[in-house]
């Protein structure tokens, strides 16, 4: 029957009774209540806005490589105009999100002197891109060199998403150590998303840096990574198990994650936990799981298949 | 050479002849033969929209958190006009969804009582809302709790990633509960897209759970978890080698994933497999694999590595 | 103290001094520099557009699959219109696409000469649609058949990761084999950040492929996969570390993934890496570590825990 | 001072208090009142879309004229692909809006028959697109053949106002005469807003009608316009005082506004009101202001101006 | 030749130079001098917001007329959720518009004093909604009543320029009552670009209030409009030539317009200049020029057509 | 009933069956027969595009203005990053649209040919932009001086139709002297359909011009004005008959509108017609019709109101 498929455009019925005022009623509630836990009454949380964040660091990205990240093809002659104008825009807006940190945090601050702050916050990050974009190109640079199949540095600053993970996380660096460490770990969760990669602001890095593939990778807040260093997927550099205080509450902000000195590399899928160091020129295997310390020019591997593994065949 | 360069808007250029025609003829059989393969040539399949799914689900969460999710910023005493207003928006948008997966599946009932069952179904997911809220806000807790990086639990809401696929996955599995397992999943894969953790909107979860970094993770349908339970990235709750029957096709439906005890946490990579239980309280290190069940409060570690690992120097 | 709260628009304000000049210069210098370096002050890079790709992939997908991936219902007698016209822009914003990868890697070629090679690599793509569409079908079938929390074929294509990346991957592998192996790097990107699986788009793939879950999957450039092969999340195909020349360079484009024939299942966390070959028929146990060649229907699993691993206890 | 004016985000003060509640119950009192005086408490008014209809114009303005309006550069052989989906949108869309409409003043007739008489007045409508281009074409070439700026058709149809006109009157009497008089007037409207020309979806306009500068055009619902008619800006075809029956109400419907037969011209500012008649080859001169019929092939102008108007010299 | 014409994409071309530099910096030095020559070196205009109010105009109609106006079609019982959420948006931008005005303005007020009278005049202005709304009811009845061709009060408020044009005055008119001209006279001159209507936001307009078709009204400052008027396109309610003081420059403020008491008619083209009084009840003919009061109940009609001007047939 | 009203969403129904193919067919048909007739089979008109030129417009306006007509609020020093980059996309913008022009108008001219010479007619256009910011300060200046309801200049800026029309115009018209005249008339009559006022591209207008309330404004290609004049709405500065040829084919490009000498003042709804001079510091009252020229310091007003006309009373 195909004459009982014509059938209204929902628009002209008098709408479903969704019954949505007790549901209001009821959240208004749990809001209050939640409210009132936080202490935030006279004060509800107004963050930083992820979409917002996400803007700027396309406007970033845009003024720090014009030619291959911008919106547009542009002429060699105004090219400046297009940097000058897409960081002046970022930048601003960027103040705004500071700003917003700020204001969450603060207690009885006045609202002119975090502006203020924030205003400076902002300058001070800018000054610092210049320097941003060196060591950006020094991981671009790490990338083509490290991976067979790049065939220029420019394809490896259009594709790969250790390459963008690491512009978000030199970004989010700078602002998590000028004191802004939401909005920088809100910069680094869009990376998390988009790449699979998930490296806490926190985390030292130096020059020369690749992440190949990457889906999987942790690297945490006190992490510790020299230079011409090189990761594989799924590699962890985390913490081990937290130590709390007398009354059972984790103790935070120490040092709680591996130091890794130059020239190390880590196959996929190898863990590695606590504050411990891995000696400058070692080579981690797939797949291995370590907490303790190995000196330099090491070779770590896993436990190796053992014989009758091929026979067994008793599935997983 | 620059006069070589100023070339045509191409635009202007009669454009190239793509013989389309034979690719749309081609790709017309293909889809008839499908359609057919189906039973569908007369109700090709029109599926829920993901598209659409991901509005309903920004609406939801932001009526479930207006302040912190919320597109605007709100006066306190108007924060009731924008939760009803969305919730209103939301929800007719996920009657339309809902009916699409009714109608994607009925047989021969007719139009308007599948359309009755949707607003039914709608209805009945509005009202467990605030319980969801109630949920959500345990989850919040937990990370805040669990992480000595959350500076406040405002903060986990905005950034974390657990909590982004909690959202989701808390909403979903009502949906599913609900009967329409298809919107479910949707919105299930709409978060694994977004944090890498994949939780099949079957699985039921407990308060106060806690996913850390969460790429990797997957959580199958049948999985039951308790409260207090403390998850790590890459995480593998799954089926062993599924029965199929005598003609060699798969059993459904069969409770076949694990039972994981309140208080339970489970480290980085451990992948548990099969209706197996673990018990209260347990702790399973990181990359262990398990297929039997422990009793509470136990603690399972992975094989060591050995002694010799460390000087083998072989490489991967 | 609420009057202190009503404060300025910032619009209203003289904005801050953001001193972009000096930053403005000192990018400058930094990017005649490295144009310099990359000896292309003549002629910057103009990369193909992600995003621009994005929509072709999007038009590709809808002109394949209609009625469940287009973005309108459509009409039965209709839907030629929609999939000719969508064609059409797809194909011709691909003809743009491949254009920029040509230009960006000729050294003295004319322009027209360019675009008309682009045009050809476009026409002779669109005419391997229908195929595409056929193994794609195939590829869905085995989904369906392959998970016990499949309900139908549809469900599958609107849902599944793995198809989405399957969908990705064909159109990239066609474009790497016609000669712009970047174009097809870029989608295989974006699918990547989308699905977390990460297919280079040089991998020969057969018919009736299924990944479940797929988050952390890596398939390798010179990877050969047969016929209604298996993968679960977190498998890798990897190489082993890489050849390098007398000179310490990286030697390119040798087959160096492993072969993996008919009938083959992988399960989650499988590590495989080199030019070895996997038999048909085999099967490969969760986090396997494996480098060397397994015989047709062999069955390889990972050391078991040992007994004492239930009561050790120490933690991680 | 510039440090007073680095104020805050207003995001990030407590919102100022509006008092919006009490307004929203007024309004609510007077809607409840107003729907309550229209006989439409239980069914409010839900008309057709202005929004919707301008995006169904344009729609059918570009399957009208692919090359010239339509919003891409078609390739010859696949324009096909782009009216044929355009129009299949168009029209869908328009059946939605008649349905409006048909719903609207519909007593107690069921939706779905009111559903499938608008896909019958969509079809039927449909039919008569190809003689609408036909008119349309002479209305352009009219257009070129009078007016000594015009270069060429092409130029008449991207740029002139009247033909922008005549391409919404013509669909919109097309639409009109099918019994969907408010659909009609909204594209009425959307051209009087656009053009300044106000043609009333009753008229009736004969072919080669060409309407100069255009603003302040006014044409009555009972018009008939002959060929070859010409008309310049600000011109009048109106009624004249509406006649009212016993009791005063106006009464409607009647023939009430001029016959302006084959190649007559009306300069500007001519207001022509009445049911009279234009004789064939008349010429209408500048602010001519004329209230009975004239014979054929008449020269009426305005009363001079007198000799001593020159010196009066009194201003205005 | 068709070879030729398969061009370049532009954006692979070396773009032109346009050389900016130049062009960038005389207009500085204009700016400059221009903004030294207005006393704002310091603090350049930063003007209220054609596009924002333009915003706050559609919110504030759907706001009024939630089932007619509004985006979405809306449940009965949700409708306050919409009007709520909609008035908070509209009001809040509105807010942030009137502070512009009062900055743009102010000399050396505090910012904050600002912002706190912009909240206490859209408050004021909020509350003056209701009344408003009745004031419409009563133009939108009129325009029913009036219009032969009007089959329905919804009708007119979709389609009447009229009735646009009188929603954006009586919005605009307590704006401008309420000391923010400059806001109140953009939202007129978006209504005039709309309609052709050109209403002053300081003229007084009774109830009941008609203007048909509407392209080419004027309607000045200090003009007093009586209740039940109604007025055809093309009439001015204008001043006579301005008064200057001795130094010549325009004496302002002063009531210049017409006074028009209740009941008048205008038909179409009628100029009446000057503080003159239409007395009640009278109807003034199409295209009279009026510069002198006339009493209650007059007609006044244009100068008849001479009875040779049949003939004159000289042309226009 | 409310059960009858619960339908379905149309996107579930199979479609109505629109019968769009013969529809396609019909159109395809004219559309070939139009390509034939004009002489463009091989060459389907692609037009400058009105969307694109409205951008062009509204880019080059931010650029010109940028503190009062920019998108956003502008820090004073990174001013010209805004200017220089917005002009860049502007001009780049604008020379596509004059390249489509030309190449629309060619004959045979390579395609280079034509793409240089539209690069050579926006660098030259570009040069004249600050010529064309100092008329329109003049013309701002104007406005401010010649209405008492003019509170600022800026004000003017933001809110007169007739300074809106006057940016259009001295654009256009600079375009048309550069050889562009489509472009120039696309660029006025988007002025047309925003302001009513109707300005040929090709009339030459000096310094100072002010048009008050404008709507139904018309001056033609021809015409030629000086400095200081002031028109109101609904003057006409228009062509008498046009003289045609022994063929009857209009004679086009001769010198046909008025001439208006400086300090000219034109009341409401004057016709002026013809290539007539009016002479230095004329006033030209109200509703004047104009065919002859009027020496210097005239005073030109309508034919009075006889004094019978206030009892006349017949009505209309």
């Amino acid at each position: 029957m195909t004459d009982q498929v014509h059938k209204a455009d929902p628009g002209l019925c008098s709408n479903p009774a969704l019954e949505i005022q007790p549901i209001v009623a009821e959240l208004r509630q749990l809001r209050d209540a939640s409210l009132a836990a936080r202490n935030r009454v006279q004060r509800p949380a107004r963050l930083p806005s992820r979409r917002s964040l996400t803007s700027v660091v396309d406007g970033l990205s845009a003024a720090l490589f014009p030619n291959r990240l911008g919106w547009r093809d542009l002429a060699y002659e105004n090219v400046d105009y297009f940097v000058g104008h897409t960081l002046d825009s970022a930048l601003r807006e960027l103040v705004d999100q500071i700003h917003r940190e700020l204001f969450f945090l603060s207690q009885d601050s006045g609202n002119e002197e975090l502006r203020s702050k924030a205003v400076l916050i902002a300058q001070e990050f800018g000054k610092r891109l210049p320097q941003i974009r060196q060591f950006l190109e020094s991981d671009i640079q790490a990338a083509y060199e490290g991976d067979p199949a790049a065939r220029s540095p420019d394809e490896v600053l259009a594709c790969y998403p250790g390459i963008t993970a690491m512009i978000h996380h030199r970004l989010a660096h700078e602002l998590y150590l000028l004191g802004v460490p939401l909005v920088a770990r809100i910069i680094a969760e869009i990376s998390h998303s988009v790449t699979g990669i998930d490296i806490h602001p926190g985390a030292t890095i130096g020059r020369s840096f690749f992440i190949d593939h990457g889906t999987g990778v942790v690297i945490g807040e006190t992490a510790v990574i020299g230079e011409r260093v090189r990761l594989y997927q799924a590699v962890t550099l985390g913490a081990k198990r937290f130590p709390v205080d007398e009354n059972g509450a984790l103790i935070k902000g120490n040092a709680r994650h591996p130091i890794v000195e130059d020239d190390v590399v880590i196959y996929a899928g190898a863990t590695i936990l606590g504050r411990i160091t891995i000696g400058r020129g070692t080579v981690i295997g797939g797949n291995v799981w370590l907490t303790k310390s190995v000196p330099p020019e090491s070779n770590v591997s896993q436990a190796k298949l053992r014989a009758d593994d091929y026979t067994a065949g008793s599935g997983i």
